[in-house]
């Protein structure tokens, strides 16, 4: 018997082709699903939370893959004994690649470019920061952690990695130190990427004994979640000229037109598109492709996140 | 005897501290020098080329070594048996740097946020190309193009290199394409890396047939000289919506505030500042230090281009 998988999108469901053991079927969770043999729910990528509320019509529902690295949103409406998996490693590439973007456009003053653009002004503008040779913060390493840590050795930057625990270092890094280290951290850091997870742990993470603890010009990059800054504490940074930043990610998201983070001098912010590149859909179904069929095989989903 | 160096500097002198069998004086060649016993001169960073007419009040001259890679303007200035370096490398980081930066940010979006950020607009913006997975050409394989390819390659795109002859490939690059190989890579080609000296051989290499050959929605990314691109055929093809393009050298160069290219969908330029970040002094005196060192052990300069 071949195990019944939804999917929300017909062309994935193509590319994927046949898959051994496998049952695709398209559902993309705005109405209750047709059939009542569905076993894995890969729901949409975007779309209202709220959809999740039809799992609770999928009688013979196992497990829930998401494509999404991040999972709080979904574990309210999983039925009990459901194991939720995430796209753990899907965007890696996506989001490291916008990390790093975003750190060398407002490094080296692409925004600044511009806007003198707009009235064909030929800046005189002398010796940016470069990346190279600049102290860089990691703070989460897991795997898209790792993706701008190598990223950023190309760059010739020096890597500084710190995650929720202190353990040894791999090929990126000598050591990744542990979040309880940021205070004699942060006083060196020029440049701080932020790639942890939202939790009650790292809610305001970057807040304004955070900030203060940074040197004059550093920027702060966030491509994890907006929660992870105290908004009001950055912006009263970045108002006075102290810090700058580099923001895909807001709090609140999307950040109102009114608002005067906006406008702050050195802040750039691109609209939470950490992972929506072309680099995702390729990943996604190479993983997807991978996980659905080591489950038909018996294995299980590689990373199920709830229950942990 | 040590050999007397010139330097235009006060700081550089001061951080190159003494180095052995050199005697570092400072003039900036904006009058005749004050001591006739100057052997080399390293003329100033920036600065109108004609202060290079000073060169002809040096009696006993042997060596100028250029800072900047290009030397073109230097070889008009020399006088008879005297040899002219470049400062082959001192660059590379600084110059990859931005090729990437000027690659991404236009991959990803960044303009567009740049300007929607003016306004207050929270951009819908779905699947941007990224840099990853792109087959990327990196035409002028020297040693910035090397630094160029080993960020493409921690980026995950796919790289093929061109240089004026096709040889063997290194750590980053299979193989060496030949300049003559262009038409039949361009077609395949969605982002172009212009690193080429601009020779006679080179002035408007990229031309209408060129650009005719490359794919829609490609980008042709210039960090060499502006006269390396016809800008007539290139404005044609951006005005069209056909082609994309980031500039960090343009022709003419400054570009007049009226010219169309500013304004043309697509374009980002930013004003000449490859060369131009922090990463530069560090090398630029790490050079220094080996050439003048080795010269005046009796090694010569490394990097002689003149005459070649």
């Amino acid at each position: 018997m071949a195990v019944v998988v939804s999917l929300p999108d017909q062309e994935w469901i193509a590319e994927l082709g046949v898959l051994p053991g496998v049952d695709l079927v398209h559902w993309d969770l705005k109405a209750p699903p047709e059939r009542d043999d569905i076993e894995v729910v890969i729901p949409p990528y975007m779309g209202s939370p709220t959809r999740l509320e039809q799992l609770a019509n999928v009688p013979r529902l196992r497990a829930v893959q998401l494509v999404t690295a991040g999972y709080e949103h979904a574990v309210p409406y999983l039925p009990e004994g459901v194991v939720l998996a995430n796209g753990a490693g899907i965007h890696d590439t996506s989001t490291a690649e916008l990390a790093l973007a975003l750190s060398l456009a407002s490094q080296r003053g692409i925004p600044d470019f511009v806007r003198a653009q707009e009235t064909g002004q030929w800046l005189r503008y002398a010796g940016a920061p470069s990346l190279a040779d600049r102290r860089v913060l990691v703070v989460g390493y897991g795997s898209i952690g790792r993706a701008i840590a190598k990223r950023l050795n190309a760059s010739e930057a020096h890597v500084t990695a710190v995650a929720s625990r202190a353990r040894q270092g791999d090929d990126l890094v000598e050591r990744v130190h542990g979040v309880d280290e940021l205070p004699t951290l942060l006083p060196d850091a020029e440049v701080v990427i932020l790639i942890v997870p939202l939790t009650e742990r790292t809610r305001h993470l970057v807040d304004a004994e955070f900030l203060s603890a940074l040197p004059d010009g550093a920027l702060v990059v966030n491509v994890a979640r907006g929660g992870v800054i105290d908004t009001d504490a950055l912006l009263a940074e970045c108002s006075a000229g102290r810090l700058r930043a580099a923001l895909d990610v807001t709090d609140p998201e999307p950040l109102p037109a009114e608002h005067p983070l906006w406008r702050a001098p050195g802040v750039l912010i691109s609209p939470h598109i950490g992972g929506a590149s072309s680099a995702f859909v390729p990943r996604a179904l190479a993983f997807l492709k991978r996980e659905l069929t080591a489950y038909a095989d018996g294995q299980g989903l590689s990373h199920v996140v709830h229950p942990s």
